[in-house]
């Protein structure tokens, strides 16, 4: 994953994209590949949604967002210097607190 | 981050939550998380929001929202058996055909 | 509609708010608001989601949502000197013939 | 805009469209349109973003867009039975009393 970031950086900066990374322009471009994501599946059943993969070419857009999402979460952390493993190791932590599960 | 991608598939199943957790209710779950990371910054001006962590209350909130997006990308990708770190970098392959940078 | 955008401009005047609401900052706030509608129903089946207005709590939400959608739609509207019902209009227009019913 | 809402309910049955539109699945559309709005914006300045109407192919598309936002926001309030234009009467009344107007 530093990997990945650091060739994320190295993207931006090798076209002079860094300009445009605003945390707030960050953060839009994420929400706008989040939606693309769900584009995918807005008029699909519960059961059509569970089968996505099984179409090749679904499965190409899926992954291709998936990816784009990634990419827009990973280069915000970069540039707002947070730790997205930690952060979500800590929010786990502190969900299990929230939501005991039964029988624990 | 296979090791988290477990922590929130047994959550998820010592709650019994995975019934819900069509690709279709994650993706939308997704995307509600990311745009309450661009709530955090529907107002402030670029500047303002390139200084969004110096202050530690923000901090702290645009840090949890980026765990709970990466928390329901990562859920995705279990369900759908998709590999977001392969994806990103096949992402970055393709980009880098794409948008050839100048001088290369 | 446009007593109610007339409304919204004196509320936001009246505030000194006008300073926020370029079209970039409420259109983020219009996909916050839409993301808001989205929570509502993201773990809720196709038939729970038929019948969310029978639990006043939730109506009471819901139609909160589509107050705050249509608001930051109406004020995007008057500040880029959009009519909304015309581009409706013409885009069921353009959609008639795109998409032809059959039959006719 | 009742005419409109007409308009979309015929447009809608006369493609056998209605099986589709659920309200969890038309908020998720209404979203999704939100984002495409957002999509214009995201690196453009807030400068910028003001002039977006003096480019005519970026002013069809912003229309085009509000047009695809009012529409899934029409067509969810007729499945909810919600009166649009009394909501956001209603909100602004209540904002009026949560955000008083200095000098008031």
């Amino acid at each position: 994953m530093a990997q990945l970031q650091r060739r994320l950086a190295e993207f931006a900066a090798a076209r002079n994209w860094q300009q445009y990374h605003t945390p707030k322009n960050l953060v839009a471009a994420l929400s706008v590949e989040a939606s693309e994501l769900v584009e995918i599946f807005q008029w699909l059943t519960p059961e059509q949604s569970a089968r996505v993969m099984s179409d090749p070419k679904k499965a190409f857009r899926v992954t291709d967002e998936v990816a784009d999402v990634l990419s827009y979460l990973l280069q915000l952390c970069e540039v707002l210097d947070i730790d997205p493993l930690a952060a979500l190791s800590a929010k786990i932590d502190r969900n299990e607190e929230r939501f005991p599960a039964e029988g624990t």
